[in-house]
């Protein structure tokens, strides 16, 4: 690889274990017995050790979208015709589709970023282009993308981080959109964790059995295409990856380098997440795993990491919407852990 | 039973089908593929159907909190002295307790109703006393109340639903705080299922082996002692319950009435929820089930009922506070219900 990505090596930065230890003194000083506000006590400690203040707060939230094509679409993968990333964009450019209704409703800031489509866009407002390529190549056949291209995905999700960072955000979210980015992230998740694809793949956005099946072995064949060349995690991204996907890998990477705390979504996102695992195991101590997605696969790379995400509601849309959807639990996590009373101010008698 | 309580026996509002199926057709027009919004098209859906309109509303909601001692704290069944009811009630007044840090970053009213505690309080700001005893007798040797008392609960808890309803809320929350009520509602609970104790007990605010050992066999005894009594619902209410037991069962029978939808919090709450469906099966259709509580015996509850609570946070407060944090998700699943674009609007392409 080019030294133009060596930044990936930077470590992870560290948690504050000071201000760790001090919410959780603080959590067991409130009005409350010890332990029973649940996993909302944990999030709140997690995200005072991440941000290196025992009060955390949650007032900026940063969603960023990555959108591109897939050459793999070409092999008939998916229930949609790969016209609809382009659509989707335009969607996303107007405000109507789910994550832009979310984020209004969280109040979080929302940025679409293309990296390419097959179908050339015109200007769109609230979409910046970025563009790689028309979409990745036709895995099955051919490396999805080239050394320089992975390099500025990578580099192009970190200058999302980068931004919301200097932007005064505490929290990322990196979501996606992509027809046929549930094949790339299931052979990705395969190569990376060494399993056959009939174990992580799954319908993805509707797919039935034959559709499945047919899925399954356009993997199987890919995988054993590029089977020489994957032998580590970059060398997995680019020739089976995708665009969106290494800029969320990219993007992972640096929060955890420059320490925001990102909010995982569902089965693309948590293979980048993987990835970027893979590549500094550090980086999962800045994720939080938003929910668990109802793509069958999701299950298997959530115990591969040993993470518990925080809800199972049956999603499976992407787009960061998962994670989207929690952020109002965080900040309840947050706000019950700065603004209640302690046993001493309340003057309640604890526990005999 | 006296006429008083006749008035339970009314029944449930119809469901909106005619609005349900407009529901159903939007969530099926929205850009994302069909289903992939998971349990929160199933929310929209449900509260659709309660409200009689396809693009439901929940802007207004109330938080009713019922407090009260039980007489059954005596036989030393919980981790806390019991003069932490009456403190916890001027911790609520004062707006120090999770309910109320809650109730204030999802914008909802708090309303704090007591019932009766063993110490007189004061006249406290944002608490109402309506007090029917200084608590509960003690239920292994006698009735917890007259019927008197239960026909008084009952319509306590009804009021707050139908001043609730007045003014304009979209949702009630009710909950409960009191010294003991873990006890209440497990023999309740045993004496509704037909189940021994040591099924259902578990440690409430923190007891340890030996006080959950204390625990069952206090409820053994006192179910023996009430066996010929306790034979349909609203006498196990009466022998065994609480008075805010009592209150959320008059309180949740009146809003299936009324046609409410409510949003029922973890074991206490489901208790109540228990009783009010054996009385009237037809109150489960306004329930929505928020979370799933650390208190071991809710499941067993959950899973008579049929119900699947939304969340899993391993949380075992009670004061309502599972049921609040689950506002925001149901406030996001009717915004993107009503907000997407549908496939026509935004010119994507549906499936294959």
């Amino acid at each position: 690889m080019s030294n133009s990505i060596n930044w990936i090596n930077t470590p992870a930065a560290k948690l504050n274990a000071q201000e760790r230890a001090k919410a959780i003194s603080r959590q067991n000083s409130l009005t409350k017995p010890e332990g029973s506000l649940g996993r909302l006590e944990e999030f709140a400690i997690s995200l005072a050790a991440m941000q290196g203040n025992a009060k955390p707060q949650l007032s900026k939230v940063h969603c960023c979208i990555f959108t591109a094509d897939h050459g793999i679409a070409q092999e008939g993968i998916s229930a949609f015709p790969q016209t609809v990333t382009g659509e989707m964009i335009r969607n996303f450019s107007r405000g109507g589709a789910a994550i832009c209704v979310l984020s209004r409703e969280i109040g979080a800031s929302l940025e679409v970023i293309n990296l390419g489509t097959v179908d050339e866009l015109e200007s769109l407002e609230n979409v910046t282009s970025s563009l790689l390529g028309l979409g990745t190549n036709n895995f099955s056949k051919e490396a999805a993308m080239d050394e320089q291209q992975l390099s500025r995905a990578l580099h192009i999700g970190r200058q999302a981080v980068e931004r919301a960072k200097l932007n005064g955000n505490q929290l990322f979210i990196g979501g996606e959109m992509g027809i046929g980015n549930t094949t790339s992230a299931t052979a990705l998740i395969c190569s990376l964790l060494d399993l056959p694809p009939e174990k992580i793949a799954g319908p993805g956005t509707g797919l039935d059995q034959a559709g499945l099946k047919h899925k399954i072995s356009v993997i199987k064949k890919s995988l054993k295409h590029h089977k020489t060349q994957i032998t580590e995690p970059l060398k997995s991204l680019q020739h089976i990856g995708g665009f969106e996907i290494a800029a969320l890998v990219g993007a992972f990477l640096s929060a955890a380098q420059i320490g925001v705390p990102m909010l995982i979504d569902g089965f693309i996102a948590s293979s980048a997440a993987l990835t970027a695992c893979h590549l500094n195991p550090d980086a999962k101590k800045w994720m939080i795993f938003s929910h668990t997605s109802a793509e069958p696969g999701h299950r298997t790379v959530i115990d591969s990491l040993g993470v518990k995400p925080i809800i199972n509601l049956n999603m499976r849309l992407g787009e960061g919407s998962g994670a989207a959807t929690v952020v109002p639990l965080l900040r309840l996590a947050c706000r019950l852990h700065n603004e209640m009373a302690t046993f001493d101010e309340a003057n309640v008698s604890n526990k005999n």
